[in-house]
Formats: structure tokens, C-alpha cells, sequence
């Protein structure tokens, strides 16, 4: 205890996701292990670039067609604005040298964060392992329990 | 610290109360002492079903009409469609023969997760002791603090 | 580890704000070290009342024109009806004497709760510290982090 932490990333909300990552880095520097459990929603922010074709059932489909395809096509939790707000927020983010989201994804890989994925969200959305980015791990509810009781900082966002 | 765990369940949205009873039965599992506590809009989840006749002012008339009358009754935070995204979560688990939400609620009270429900907000809304499920406690924040101050795992859900 | 906690509040909404200030008083009146770190949205939270005049650029402007004020104008996270959800709760709160917002938040001031304000967010939010209210310190991440890791109490409201 001490010297973990976890953040379940239960959200597809673009601010959301950027807090969770600075977060994240902020504790791998200060050299924290960091476990990120992304479910439900947060399915999307881990999501690979380049979608490959996957056989779904009808409601894998419907998922896959309603929620946001990766990282890039989050939407912010409020004044979104069709896409404005989270532009708006990213050309702000670019003029204040903040890291984009991306590549605030990349170095939390580099860093050693672990990003895993909820198996039973997979099931119920229809996501395939296929569709995971590269170094995202898949696991269940024993998995993050396991990272968590090692933790002091645990946060779901 | 290390063998507790706290949830504060203050949403009312369907994948929330879902993600709270996956990860308190599962922490309830692995061995831990887990105290559930349910404020503002976190009360809907633990009304019972079969609601009682309570005499209630305006206000709280006015609540309970607005406000998921049980667990059975919650909308998704994102994708409800007028209740057809929680049935299809809801399909969608008995397919991946996974528990409904009422019955991982029974689950937990049958494993000893404590459920506690916030008195505060209880006065705000106007729920009556009369409208919670057998087996939920009435609390206020300091016996909510009591248990996270034994615990490492706390998560505001 | 035990004799300290933390909040993220992330969030405007009044229920949020209502839910972070009952958490850290009490937390506070059970003799701990409470840190509340306010970002992003959670930023309005920390407003002053009389906003000074400010020279900002064309998004700041936006931003300030789209958010809330100051915890006086923040809305409900469901139910917020154009405002006349947050006037029921703030006159049921009357009702059952207990405390305002703005009461809780000078209470959580004069028991030494630490409240900061992110950097990163007021940048790209573009609020300047001339507009946050007194007793409001300013930090980073690592500050955060900081007071996290000596905590077991580490919530995301």
C-alpha cells in the first residue's frame, strides 16, 4: 500500500479520459506501479486506430455503430457542442503545450502503466480482442481487485 | 486498511449500480469487509419494489415521481433510447449468462455486504424508511466515514 | 496512510459540489488532513462571487460565458429543470436545516481543509487566479499526487 495505484475508466467522455491519463502518467513519475481498468464506456478510449474487420453480432453492430470509434472521437461531458467544445479544448491544450491525448496514451504505455480491458464489458458491447490497441491486456473484476488491494490511491472515473 | 472496502453509490444510472454490485461482490469474494453507501440519486437503487403507501409533502411527491421508482426501473447514462439501451444491456447479459442486477443485490446482501443508506439525502428527496429494501441500514456521513478510515479500496461511483 | 484524504472534484453540478463538501467536512471534523483539488469543470466550483475583470482571449471568453459563475449558479446533474431543481433542493436543505453550499464551503476553509485549483485546467480553461476565491491555492498534478499518496481516503466526485 502505498507506492500503487489504480483508475477504473468507466467513462468515453473526452475529459474524462484526459484527467484518468494525467493521472496515470503524473503517478508513473513519481513512480507508482499504475493499473488502468478500462469498462463500460471506457471500452472506446482504448479502442485501436485502424478498426479491424470483425464478425458482430446484431447488437455487437449497434454498439460498434453508437459509441465512439477510439480515442480520437470522444466527445466532452459538457458543452461538446457537436464535436466544437472537445476541438475547441484540444487546440487550447496545443496552444498551452499540453500533451495531446494520444500522446498522453503513448507515454503511459512507455511508462509501464497497465491498461486492461473488462472482459465482461467486452461480452456485453461485443468487443473483440481484436479491436484492443497493441499492450492493452484483457481481464476481469479479480484482476482489478487484485491490483487495487496493493493500492491506496484507487479511483474510479 | 487492505482487507475493507467502501463504494459510494450516488448515481441512479444502470451501468453505475451495475458496475457497483460487480465490484463489491467481488471484493466481497476476495475476502473483504465491504460497506455500500447510497446517496441522492443512489437511493433509487435501493428502493423496494413493491413501494409502500407513505404519506410524503410536495416536494418529496415531487421526487418520487421523477426519480426511477427501483433498480428495476434505472436508465443508462448514455445510450438509454427511452429505456431500449437497458434492455438490450439487459438481453445482452442473460445471453452472456451474466446476473441480472437484482440478483447480484441479493448476492451481496447474502454475502454481507453491508448497504447503508445516506440519511441526508433521504431528507432531501423525501424517501421514507419504509420505501427501502429489507436488509439497508440508514447512516449518515460519519458512519460512511468510519468505514472508509479501515479501507484502502474507496471509489465515489 | 489513514489520517488523510482526498477529493477530486471534477464536476460542476450542485449535487456533486453538495456530495464534496459533506464528505470533506466530515472528514475534517473526524480529524483528518482533507485536500480537495478542483478541476476542470469542478473549476466553477471555486469562483469568487464578485468576478474581477479580466483581460481573456476569444475561448477563455467562451468558456466564461458557457460555465458557471460561481457554486451559486451551478445546476443539478439530473433533474436541474432550467434551475428550478437546484431552487427545490436548495429550499429542501432550508427545510431540514442543513447547511447551504457556500456555508459548507467557509466551514470547510475555517477547519483547514486544503483547497487548491489545477493549473492545467485553469489554463486551458483560461480562468486566472485573480478570479478564484480566497483560500484557494493554486498546483499541479504532482501536488495532488502529493497529498494522495500519504492518504487511503482518495475519492473522484
Amino acid at each position: 500500500v502505498g507506492k500503487e495505484a489504480t483508475l477504473i475508466v468507466f467513462s468515453d467522455d473526452f475529459d474524462r479520459a484526459l484527467a484518468s491519463f494525467v493521472i496515470a502518467n503524473g503517478a508513473a513519475a513519481s513512480g507508482k506501479k499504475v493499473t488502468m481498468f478500462f469498462t463500460f464506456w471506457g471500452l472506446s478510449v482504448v479502442k485501436r486506430r485502424k478498426a479491424p474487420r470483425v464478425a458482430k453480432d446484431f447488437m455487437g453492430r449497434m454498439f460498434g455503430m453508437m459509441l465512439p470509434k477510439n480515442s480520437g472521437k470522444l466527445s466532452l461531458s459538457k458543452l461538446n457542442m457537436g464535436g466544437m467544445g472537445a476541438a475547441m479544448m484540444k487546440s487550447r491544450m496545443k496552444a498551452k503545450k499540453i500533451d495531446q491525448l494520444e500522446i498522453m496514451m503513448e507515454s503511459a504505455l512507455k511508462a509501464g502503466v497497465r491498461m486492461t480491458a473488462c472482459q465482461m464489458s467486452m461480452d456485453i458491447m461485443g468487443v473483440a480482442r481484436e479491436e484492443l490497441m497493441d499492450g492493452v491486456e484483457i481481464g476481469g473484476v479479480a484482476s482489478y481487485l487484485d491490483a487495487a488491494s496493493g493500492a491506496n490511491l484507487n479511483l474510479f472515473i
